[in-house]
């Protein structure tokens, strides 16, 4: 091996392990070296699990066995799914019974391609949460901030930043409200949220499962082509028919709406004007924005706002199944728990008929344009000092959440690809919602966007602190 | 035609259409004769209707079209479920808004195979009680006491009689808590309630969405078999399929267990009597009659005793979509919704937690027996004296589906089957629940029972009210 893989596309790493001319110990090792402490990525690292199986999928290669697109790719896994061979903590203090550190259909299909898992990444407590905050295990540094300790969104935390310190390819999230989709955006990767059912929740502690989704973040858009290729049940690893899509997706024949103005609205300094920048450079490249009214937006949100369903599906799977886990809860967690139990069952019924209401009129808006364009977020990632206390914490929590939580309430599938840096010099996301069930083209559709705008590394350059590789 | 079709099994009339020697004509002619509007069966019983549709079926065997075994069967509707062409009250004193009328898959099914709908057969309001009370539209009487004005059982409370009279052979319910085996047990007829989730409840009228099963009442086991294979999903009017399995079935080679003692408490006289001297019959026989632990079984009822989930749900429906049927409920029904609004989310929560767990080990009570078996309700039916009011209708409901709510709890699928009468000289029915999904097998043994013990009207002779015909 001559040059480092270090920035190699995913693309070009399958193409080199079918030619023999790298090998998964190559990038393997690698992403072992990228691996930064100080960020914090992960809660359990396993350098020495990652090199066996990177030593599996060579061996595999060798005798001409090629089990997926994924084989011999390091993959980071948010400690939220049961993973065989570690624990599953959840974010908590103290791993979860063993009932519930099962491994699930989403990992146990890479492992079948026989992909490297690096370590499980750090979460916020139960995945409650929207700025990547853990108490009990230490936030995760943005690595965007050399001086200033900022939050890297969350709640699949350490995520984002595996892959910004290049110590992945893939890494697994989940997104109930905005957890793949906001690391993603505040560390300048590209995030996943897949249609509501669209893969399997099984092995992923549940925090609601009327809006959990299981997602993935990356570098780029081109390589979440072929992880979701090689992941999505429909796909089944035919990445070739996948790119056939995404290639034969012309720009001048899809439609952009810029949705709601609720989506637009108090977005802190450079936010909405970068994304702004980014659909005006769309829309000279041929693609059609329009504006787009869009009421059912509005109306997630505001469900939002009173307190949607997790809270209470939450606490109740904790009373019920864990109340230990319940007494030590982080106090970011354990306070919006608390607060989240004052209605009775009509009213969440009423909120669960909403949620299938108002996903079932979602079709509609998809009538005159592909996709809904935003900020994925309104607000730069805070500085954890700003944050780590409750009163701090609860109003730029909902802040956070406000543009992704449509995505989930709405049951759509969403995309955030990274288009620039705001006033002070962190990533912006431009967020891009679809209709259920239209993954794929909603991935080829972002896919061209990329090649348009650039992908991460073209458009915002390195992050500070992940130069040094 | 020489002889009355009033008596013939649906085997003997699907041959009898099929070798031209019997036409839709003539046996739907005899079900609207044997129409006894005292009875009170029907909300709108549809001479005509069904006139036209017999007609078209015997065209088309004229043509040499067989669209499936129901092809010219009178088939009576309850009217919780859509029908094109009449509406759907749900037992209200007024139409239900076009959005819940529309015809679901059941229904569609029968109509396809031009079956011949009788009318729209009488509910408890909402199918909320398991009595048949109803006082927007009278209570049909139960043809089993020609002096007393007894109920008929709940919620498809003119499904069994439609049967006993002979205006219907097959009668379409729904079940919840036992609202298809209730009024089956109370009519001498045979109900089978469907393992949850197997047929759709799209066209329904929803009571409980967590507990609620389609289902369906004929006057024997041999018929129910026909109506099923013509109904079920996975049958598709396979009834030659279904047919050969139940012949294949050896009484000798299966095992009934007698569940829970819970389930044999409290009987009024002469109903755990007559179901006893059915299994000492079994045995004899052949068939293995075991004792057996079943606590799930004890768990399910005091789930249901402290509530369980059918009133919330029902509530928050009327409340977000009908609230205007919420003002005029029938007092039986309205008194129970508003004592079932106190508990919150999280205990609405857990107890579909509880549901979900108990089905789960529901499995586990069938490794050694293939069916549990009871009397299919500890009471004999009260007079409608009794029950008209509140205070004396509450505790008898409660009492009334004690044995049947365990299969809704459960999501086992369930039949009862007539196999004497009490001490009051009413029906007897003997319930067998069985492992989820194992419907056709359900049948299958149900069928052998029957052949053993004979058929409701060799084994109980004919209701002093329908005698006439």
């Amino acid at each position: 091996m001559t040059s480092s893989p270090r920035h190699l596309s995913l693309k070009e790493i399958l193409q080199q392990f079918r030619q023999g001319t790298l090998r998964s110990q190559d990038i393997t090792e690698c992403a072992i070296d990228c691996y930064n402490e100080e960020l914090g990525a992960y809660r359990d690292f396993r350098a020495d699990a990652a090199r066996q199986m990177a030593l599996l999928a060579d061996s595999a290669f060798t005798c001409g066995t090629d089990l997926g697109p994924l084989q011999g790719i390091p993959v980071s896994v948010k400690d939220l799914y049961g993973l065989a061979g570690t624990d599953t903590y959840a974010g908590s203090p103290q791993a979860l019974p063993p009932a519930f550190q099962v491994e699930g259909p989403v990992v146990s299909t890479l492992r079948r391609q026989l992909a490297v898992f690096t370590g499980k990444s750090h979460t916020v407590e139960f995945a409650f949460g929207g700025l990547g905050v853990n108490s009990h295990w230490g936030t995760p540094r943005n690595p965007w901030d050399a001086q200033t300790h900022r939050v890297p969104g969350g709640s699949s935390c350490g995520a984002g930043v595996s892959l910004q310190e290049g110590s992945a390819w893939i890494a697994l999230g989940s997104d109930t409200a905005g957890s793949v989709r906001l690391p993603a955006s505040m560390t300048g990767s590209v995030g996943l949220k897949t249609s509501y059912g669209r893969w399997s929740l099984n092995g992923i502690f549940p925090l609601s499962p009327t809006l959990d989704t299981a997602g993935m973040l990356t570098r780029t858009v081109a390589d979440a082509l072929i992880g979701f290729a090689a992941i999505d049940p429909y796909y089944q690893g035919r990445v070739m028919q996948l790119d056939n899509e995404a290639n034969q997706t012309e720009p001048a024949q899809f439609v952009i709406g810029t949705g709601d103005p609720s989506l637009w609205e108090d977005c802190e300094p450079g936010i909405a004007e970068a994304v702004e920048i980014a659909l005006k450079e769309l829309s000279q490249a041929g693609i059609k924005v329009v504006e787009t009214a869009a009421p059912e937006t509005e109306q997630a949100i505001e469900l939002f706002m009173i307190g949607s369903v997790s809270g209470v599906e939450l606490k109740e799977f904790l009373q019920s199944e864990l109340p230990a886990w319940l007494d030590t809860a982080d106090p970011v967690v354990g306070s919006r728990l608390k607060t989240s139990s004052t209605i009775d069952a009509e009213e969440y019924l009423r909120r669960r008929r909403t949620i299938n209401n108002l996903s079932a009129r979602a079709h509609a808006l998809f009538s005159e344009v592909d996709v809904i364009a935003c900020p994925t977020l309104p607000i730069t990632p805070p500085a954890l000092a700003e944050v780590s206390d409750v009163s701090g914490y609860g109003p730029k929590n909902v802040r956070a959440l406000r543009n992704t939580v449509v995505g989930n309430v709405l049951g759509l599938c969403g995309i955030t690809l990274p288009v620039g840096l705001d006033a002070a010099g962190m990533p912006v996301g431009l967020q891009l919602l679809a209709r259920h069930g239209s993954d794929a083209r909603l991935l080829a559709m972002a896919y061209r966007i990329e090649q348009i705008l650039g992908n991460a590394r073209e458009r915002l350059g390195a992050p500070p602190l992940a130069q040094a590789n």
